[in-house]
């Protein structure tokens, strides 16, 4: 936290935001992440160039809720050779040609007892698929379909060099504090390798909107986490169990970096404040978007919405999980994401948390009739002609702030943007007719 | 009641059920029947070959609620003679052909005279109208209108042979009884003479419907009423106020045998539980269908749903009384129904009753974050591909399972059908994750 | 107040009302008006030959809520002088042609000097604009562009004969009593001059609505209001804070005479009373109309909505404010008016006040089963056929008058207009079947 912080405001971004967002994703990519091990390790030492993220380190076996802390996987190197010893298949080349959590192994088999182990797409034949197994036991290999149907008839030596055993499960957790302990939570997995959209862009999106905060005078406090996908929210969520009730929003972060359009997913609630301010904003923005129900699939709203939580915690993203033919793919690369999309999902970010930081119960003080905005230098001094949008924002707030509706409230029935309304607000708090409520 | 009966299961019906039905319904059809009468009584007997049916008999001039048992209407024979002394219209030709309840007369009159005594369908020359006239006594001829029309002047000798005196209203009841005392009403009108759509069919189905019932451990007891439309169930309400509380959930059974899409009609209380259920049930069939809201016209849920029992009954049906052509006039004959008609609304009864037996709310035992399913065998252990139907049905029915969601509140927010949910729920039931709520 | 009145019925406008309406706006429309002054004054005296309207003065300076009483403005004559000593703009020609509450002035300018005082409308270029400056002392004229453009550089002289000085505000109040103390607000701005449309043709309809109701028996009492806008009502409002709460339904009476479809704005509430009557008379009537949420912008309506009185007023008119091109221009003259929208208008105020009229809870006397209508000469006696809509509004309010439901509630659940349920409901009364609630 620097000292004295600037008032937050969501349009000051840095100008070149969507290279630096862009430049650290490319950076993150590449990096072989599972749930656990020196990937997701690497990961958080390259997030921490820029905030003072804490790491937790959970030993194998650590019951968390239902679950169990599994066994710390770190891979050296797997690749297949073919008949005639060519490496044909290289982990080296692509972190998704090894199933994830695979156990070590080396052999030689037939290609018909390769094939048992052998994941492929048929219907996207140049792309590897993302498998992983993280809770049986067994081995595997993917590849693009087209290299599997060529490969001939003979015996192949696999090998998958790595350890499986009893270690730790990292993450990573930062708390940028606000004047308040009411918490907004964002949370981003990072156990996937090698997938740009599907999370290195949400990890680089969290850490510079944890900078970005961390420079501002805020209401709420912001819990930024960086965790492997539910086995990681599930262990935060047992270890932090008994605070959990000071959340009062939160986003999950993920796949914000393709070019589709912007897309929220609302909490099991339905209506929170969350639900609200993301629906406001992406509603008085040009261009499309997409409101989505909740459903208990996708990522860690999973874990923070079950019903024993029930967090008003949404998620945030461009494309969703599963709706574009690349997702869980190769093909989910650099190419696929770029600086503008990633920057555009930062504002959307930032002009959510905008709105949660500035919306307040306001009260009229002079509730009972129109108090004369004109002697206040508020109003048009000629009548007859049309009213300025700002003078009609106003009409609004005053007519609104009877102690029962915030200012998303008045935004919503007045059909503006929330911005418009807030300024409306502050220009009547300052001519001294408006005054927040308890 | 067999012991020990079969679970219940919807999709357990006789291949050959809409033959069945069709036969059934065929016997009915040319049965006089009225609203008193040796028709009712001949046709009750009917149905008692299948089912023990308790007959009741309540004699005229008994005062039920704000009405009074009518004189009991007993016809031999009803007919117009020409004036060359041919019979041009006779009743054994066909029961819609006298007024029903009309009043015994011999006369001879002009055919000025007749007309006043003659109905008849301008729109439809060629069809038979149904008439009745119970409460103001009077007598009259049905007749199709290109028959009327070609009735030249001259003396018409009429007589209508029957008698129109004190005696009893007769009503059907079988109680098929369930684990709990909390009833499910199925109610039937049986006053339509030689109508096979309305309601031979009705009744037909109720009578296989209540023995596949009786063949089943249910957690409902299941009420059949085979009564006279409208003085019917204000004589059964009158009869039995003190336990229709027991009610909670009914379904008036009417025009069941046409090809027309099926058609639910909701109680006047619009979201009961028989309102969800059998709107839920249509929405996840293929095909078309209609949800009407509720209106004090129709069948005898016009009684069930008065202001003072309000009861839960809807109306669930194929084509609506009224919107088709053919509605109370000869031309709703068995030729207007089919047996693959029949049985389609014989299994959404069904599906509706299987709702309702198995609707529960379950408490999830591990609430906090998902419990691991993978490691009780019920969930898929290779990760990165797409879940199957019957996973996220699991998912919905732990994240929704806090006590406040019974299986068909989950089924709708989830946008599954019912059973996909109801098997989920069975699977993490059995797995020791779910328990019924009190 | 006649005596003995006759029953309230909203059908008996005399024949020729429309084109009373208009000789009435007609005769208002050339008077200059403005929200004090004589113009007020002469105008009052116009209705006052209708009715006893009371006149009140409120001495400038007074202090009313956030407000002051400002000065009194007398206009005598305006006018500007040309180069060559020609009138080209006089205020006698058209009383737009000077900004409302200038103050005196008489001096010299230059072509330059004065364009800063002129006001016109290029996009309009033949219309006068309407323009005021009530708070701010300062002077203008109004003109066509075409006219201003035409304008040679010299010396132009300018007069503006009149005073803005200490004097009263004044308004006009009515009160037609009714049985009950329970208060319907009917209030109409009369502070622009020369504007056809708004608001001459709402004094007229105001006027003779008034004269309507005082010859009738009524339930509620009406108060009318002839006030200049937002000043006026605010005055109102702060000398009658104690006994606003008497107030249960209210109209602001605006735009009544254009040719465009029936508008209703809701109140502040949104769901009172006046705003589901309104929705339901408009939707009832042919042709299209519009429904419109409440702004806090419009007429008075503003003040009434205030959070501190929120009072269930909304505004029936035809075009909105600021929605027709003619608005507050020279062109909303007697022309863009006329007789037959005028008495379109009147008829649905009187629709409006009937439902209010009328609108009663009513308990079923035989709430269990339908009651016998037969034996009571309320229902056809031959069945079979179909039933006239007459019967099914019976049907109607049987059902649902249970006690919880107002005739309103009744129509709207029923989709039948008011006046059909309202007979119904008379006939049942009669009938001994149904009584008012408490």
């Amino acid at each position: 936290m620097i000292d004295p912080p600037t008032k937050f405001a969501a349009t000051a971004v840095p100008e070149n935001i969507g290279s630096q967002l862009f430049s650290l994703t490319s950076e993150l990519y590449p990096i072989p992440r599972s749930i656990t091990g020196h990937g997701f390790r690497r990961s958080l030492d390259v997030l921490r160039r820029f905030l003072p993220i804490e790491i937790h380190e959970v030993p194998s076996g650590t019951q968390v809720l239902d679950w169990t802390v599994p066994d710390e996987w770190n891979l050296r190197r797997a690749w297949i050779k073919d008949p005639d010893g060519r490496v044909v298949v290289d982990s080296d080349l692509h972190a998704l040609h090894v199933v994830g959590y695979s156990e070590p192994v080396h052999a030689h088999l037939s290609l018909a007892d390769l094939q048992q182990h052998l994941h492929s797409l048929p219907d996207q034949p140049d792309w590897i698929p993302y498998r992983t197994s993280y809770y049986k036991r067994t081995w595997g290999f993917c590849l693009a379909h087209r290299q599997r149907e060529s490969m001939r008839p003979g015996t192949y030596e696999v090998t998958i060099d790595g350890t499986l055993a009893p270690g730790h499960l990292t993450y990573g957790e930062l708390l940028v504090r606000g004047r308040t302990s009411e918490e907004v939570l964002l949370s981003c997995h990072g156990c996937h390798p090698s997938l740009a959209n599907d999370n290195a862009a949400g990890m680089a999106l969290a850490t510079h909107l944890a900078q970005f905060l961390s420079l501002r005078s805020l209401h709420y406090s912001y819990r930024f986490l960086f965790i492997p996908g539910t086995i990681g929210s599930i262990t935060w969520l047992a270890r932090n169990e008994e605070t959990v009730s000071n959340i009062r929003a939160g986003l999950v972060i993920s796949c914000v970096g393709d070019r589709g359009d912007p897309t929220y997913k609302r909490s099991r609630q339905g209506d929170a404040l969350i639900d609200r301010a993301a629906a406001h904003v992406l509603k008085h923005r040009a261009g499309g978007h997409t409101i989505l129900d909740f459903s208990p699939y996708g990522y860690d709203e999973r874990q923070y919405c079950s019903p024993g939580f029930n967090l008003p915690v949404g998620c945030l993203m461009r494309t969703p999980n599963g709706k574009y033919p690349q997702y869980h793919t190769s093909a989910d690369d650099l190419n696929f994401i770029d600086a503008a999309s990633m920057e555009d999902s930062l504002r959307i970010y930032l002009e959510v948390i905008d709105l949660l930081e500035h919306d307040r119960r306001y009260i009229n003080l002079s509730p009972k009739g129109e108090p004369q905005l004109g002697k206040r230098g508020l109003y048009r001094a000629t009548g007859g002609g049309d009213l300025a949008t700002s003078q009609l924002a106003m009409l609004w707030v005053l007519n609104q702030s009877d102690g029962n509706h915030s200012l998303l409230d008045i935004a919503e029935r007045a059909a503006m943007s929330f911005t418009i309304i807030k300024e409306a607000a502050a220009a009547l708090e300052q001519g001294g007719l408006l005054q927040e409520s308890e």
